[in-house]
């Protein structure tokens, strides 16, 4: 589809399409489309870029990537639509494994995942092996499903774009858990340790870049870091850019 | 797909779900299922209910198109996923016609949106004979098309979940202009006469019964509508709801 260079929001249609095609090659599901469509617009009350308050909770994220003894990163749909290779990359550097993890699972979707993953350069993928599975308790059948090796035993999971009751159970189930989600009133950006109220597209890079720093350090440490504090700072945010945008 | 009734958001996932299979059935395409998440999380900031400004709008757009003389009902996917009887019912009362429009025009998916409407009761739909198409200027090739006996020619146009490009083009080419934008800060929304920040699904309900009241009344005059200050209003209802959510 062609869009045109003036139109206003330009950056965000692109970053559409990665998903639209996504979706086209069976990575994501409608749901997916409409999810990333409220994504949308958060990111366009807190301005498309990335703000103090979220790069506050990106370094606390590294630090806590870092310094966990197994930490995963899950990936679901869009995730893995949107940034691939972002996903491969910081799983390298904080020495995170990889498992696909989803909503609305089938077997397929989970190999499309995984395929594209790979052909990104990761090596191990979990999440796809029945033998493997183990379940998390208080969630419903489908989604409770997960890695004995991988969220099951983790410590520190990084569950981006993640629903609300996921977040909960895994939370209840002991995980640290960091995720990205743009709207900062949601149950997952509530109940996170850390939350990264970013587009995950420009949020990542700049997490694989404090990793890359971070991993050099010989005493790294963990920044104290408030994330309740945190996102009523981005709210407060959404309210000055909804005051400033009405008052153009 | 099955929604836990426990769920928090079990209304706003109903409503989604007639989007999805509008999708599936060929009415909507992937990008009208973004547009509607950016609908969604707008809708959760207006407090999922029809607000007082919303009222107000929806009074003065139901006067308006009781007085107009060549009044449109202008329907793209979205909106006949959505709602395709209120539409048919809304025409029936203010005595309106309906042209499908599209965004992203084929053939066959007027031909799907024009047979849902028929289902639903419409005699006649606009928009589909290229033998009547005419042109509105300073719009690109696809979306410019209208029908010469309906947005062509009207005087007052109903174009919901519309694009802002369009609405400021058929503004400019004369029309006077009534939405439904749940983002009060979109250029559809600023560019419009009359500005619903509503759900369709609620709001073209409400628009129904104000006109068949309205329709009855032997004086009916327009009330004063002051829609930039109308919507600073539903934009300091978003502020408020805001602070009220995040300090809950």
């Amino acid at each position: 589809m062609l869009i045109p260079r003036s139109h206003p929001r330009a950056t965000s249609l692109h970053i559409r399409e990665k998903l639209v095609s996504g979706y086209k090659s069976g990575l994501v599901v409608e749901e997916g489309l409409l999810a990333h469509g409220r994504g949308e617009m958060f990111d366009y009350l807190i301005g498309e870029k990335t703000s103090k308050y979220a790069l506050k909770a990106i370094k606390a994220a590294s630090e806590t990537l870092i310094l966990a003894k197994s930490p995963v990163i899950s990936v679901n749909g869009n995730f893995a639509a949107l940034c691939p290779k972002e996903i491969v990359q910081l799983a390298k550097v904080v020495d995170a494994k990889i498992e696909v993890n989803l909503f609305y699972g089938t077997e397929k979707r989970k190999r499309n995942i995984a395929n594209v993953l790979k052909k990104n350069g990761a090596k191990e993928i979990l999440g796809l092996d029945p033998k493997h599975s183990r379940t998390i308790p208080k969630l419903d059948s489908a989604r409770r499903i997960v890695d004995e090796s991988g969220i099951f035993s983790a410590d520190v999971v990084l569950v981006p774009l993640e629903d609300g009751d996921r977040t909960i159970a895994l939370k209840k189930f002991g995980k640290k858990i960091i995720t990205f989600d743009l709207n900062p009133l949601s149950r997952t950006a509530q109940t996170a340790d850390i939350t990264i109220v970013d587009n995950v597209i420009r949020g990542m890079k700049i997490l694989i870049n404090y990793s890359k720093k971070n991993i050099k350090k010989k005493n790294l440490s963990k920044t104290r870091f408030d994330n309740k504090k945190n996102l009523l700072e981005s709210i407060n945010l959404v309210q000055k850019n909804l005051w400033r945008m009405s008052h153009a």
